[in-house]
């Protein structure tokens, strides 16, 4: 019999999420039975796509009311009655918002090769670099010598999609809020320029930065720093949406980019896209996103934050912009 | 010498066009230079992309104030110094709002085939049925057992798509202003529905005809309407963006479509596209288009206003949907 202490879903919010979004409670977890197997949480992955699904349905059924709060993560297997797992086993999944979780034959969980850092699994070899690398390389389709802008640039996905595209050729200038985070960007990892938008116009920057328009926009961000790009594509752009984190809180009163109509003249296009269809071949991502972290062409920032009831607050700080790169909750 | 009656941009407008946006002038042509050809407008084809061009720079350079309006037109021509052309000689290209245009050696113009109906070469098999084709096949990409949703689908360019639909096997749905357009959609032309944009609440219509989504999604007229198509969008689903007349007027205060978002969740795309790209492969349109209108397949409405004066007036009711069809000037 094991206790699990977990963090569910009280109420879906209006707006932003806040002390009532939320509700801890301890369950106890029965016996296994045949084909599954129990994990023991030890780190957590704390992504904006979060806040979706405890919204509503999305590419994923919403999260109910009193269930756990869906999240990945990466544990270790504790017990095991799936002949697929053996206790000590690392590996990663939809583990939620708890210390542990009981997964059944079909579980989803891949296994963590031994010498990968958690950290790294669950960021830049993970699904936050994976979808790094399918938005910009298979949606946006990046060509030497073209210009990338990148919003959320120095965020866990925004900076690598951005180094990813200087290894492929391009120029590239990253969107990011405050001064340090576009020295990082500029001074660490070698993006072209940076955009402040908390401090500069945007619009007014990206005509300065992007004479020749821009060809590829990887945009976690929506809203008007969506519409700015827009009003400066290259003939044949293509916009890649990876996230719309400035209108996750606001659906209600969401904004909708009106510079759209600049894709028919330019012969754009917009595409949105989910990690999870090229789940086939994470292993060409992860393989060659390791080779990159090896020889120091991709570096890449991870906050953590220490206890699972702290798990609400790293969410929240995905909005604010108070964090540093990948933001991880980890489990004691 | 030849006198050239034309009308010319007076001053751009804001908003919607009026009496100040346009003016009439006469003009006396001076003669011929060698590799030049004198071409006397017979009908003109009044389109919405002229409401672009009157007010910015888009895919082609905006029009100047004092200019002649730039209008698709069919002509004959009176004179030739050009050896590629002969007085008789029937032609097609952008003549603009006047009586006579003078072209040079790289005059764009194409020749008419002989038996080709005058209306018919400026409409069905003209850039409009083109635009069609292309938009329809080549951006959108229809599957038959697809959803596709036409706006504007009483329009030249909107009856023609969903007509090409049908027959690549889809469930098509129309949305159109006011009753009888409706009617003309689903009993002559055999669209599956038709959505009275007028009278109904599109968004709620959109989920009750296309309950698995839509697929393609063929849009002429942007706005809220698009924004209620984005709402229910099939998995994968290409938003073909062809025009956005209900925004062409209010360009600053435009209508940003708010359910975009919904193309990341449902891994869609939204496109662009210019219907000369194709120029290379017009005759392909052309000899399709030609063989559906043939064997009765593709049906098609023309209204003809008679008189070069008449111009702003047609490509005023292109916005008021005073039309029923394709609009065309013709000169005595």
């Amino acid at each position: 019999m094991t206790e699990n202490r977990r963090i569910v879903l009280a109420e879906r919010p209006e707006g932003g999420i806040d002390a009532r979004t939320f509700r801890s409670e301890t369950q106890t977890l029965p016996s296994l039975a045949d084909g599954e197997l129990l994990v023991k949480t030890l780190c957590l992955s704390i992504d904006p796509t979060i806040r979706g699904w405890i919204a509503r349905d999305t590419y994923l059924p919403a999260v109910k009311i009193g269930e756990v709060v869906r999240s990945g993560g990466l544990g270790e297997v504790v017990e095991s009655k799936n002949p697929g797992f053996k206790p000590g086993d690392r590996v990663f999944g939809l583990l939620g918002w708890q210390e542990y979780s009981v997964h059944g034959a079909k579980s989803g969980l891949s296994s963590v090769p031994p010498g990968v850092p958690v950290t790294d699994a669950l960021g830049v070899l993970g699904a936050t670099g994976i979808t790094a690398y399918f938005g910009l390389l298979d949606v946006g389709k990046p060509q030497a010598g073209e210009t990338v802008v990148v919003s959320g640039a120095a965020g866990a996905t925004g900076s690598v999609a951005g180094q990813i595209a200087k290894l492929k050729g391009c120029r590239v200038i990253g969107i990011a809020g405050r001064p340090e985070k576009c020295r990082w960007i500029t001074e660490e990892l070698g993006f072209d320029a940076a955009i402040d938008y908390k401090n500069e116009s945007v619009g007014k920057r990206i005509f300065e930065t992007c004479p020749k328009g821009v060809d590829v926009f990887f945009d976690n961000v929506g809203g008007p720093i969506l519409d700015s790009v827009l009003a400066n594509l290259a003939l044949r752009a293509r916009v890649v949406l990876c996230g719309a984190i400035s209108q996750y809180n606001q659906l209600e009163e969401a904004y909708g980019p009106k510079n759209y109509i600049n894709l028919i003249g330019r012969r754009a296009r917009m595409e949105g896209f989910i990690v999870l269809d090229y789940r086939e071949r994470y292993l060409e991502a992860i393989m060659q996103l390791a080779g990159w972290v090896a020889e120091g062409k991709i570096k890449h920032k991870v906050m953590v934050l220490e206890g699972l009831e702290r798990a609400p607050e790293a969410l929240q700080r995905l909005f604010t912009g108070d964090h540093d790169g990948k933001l991880l909750v980890q489990l004691a």
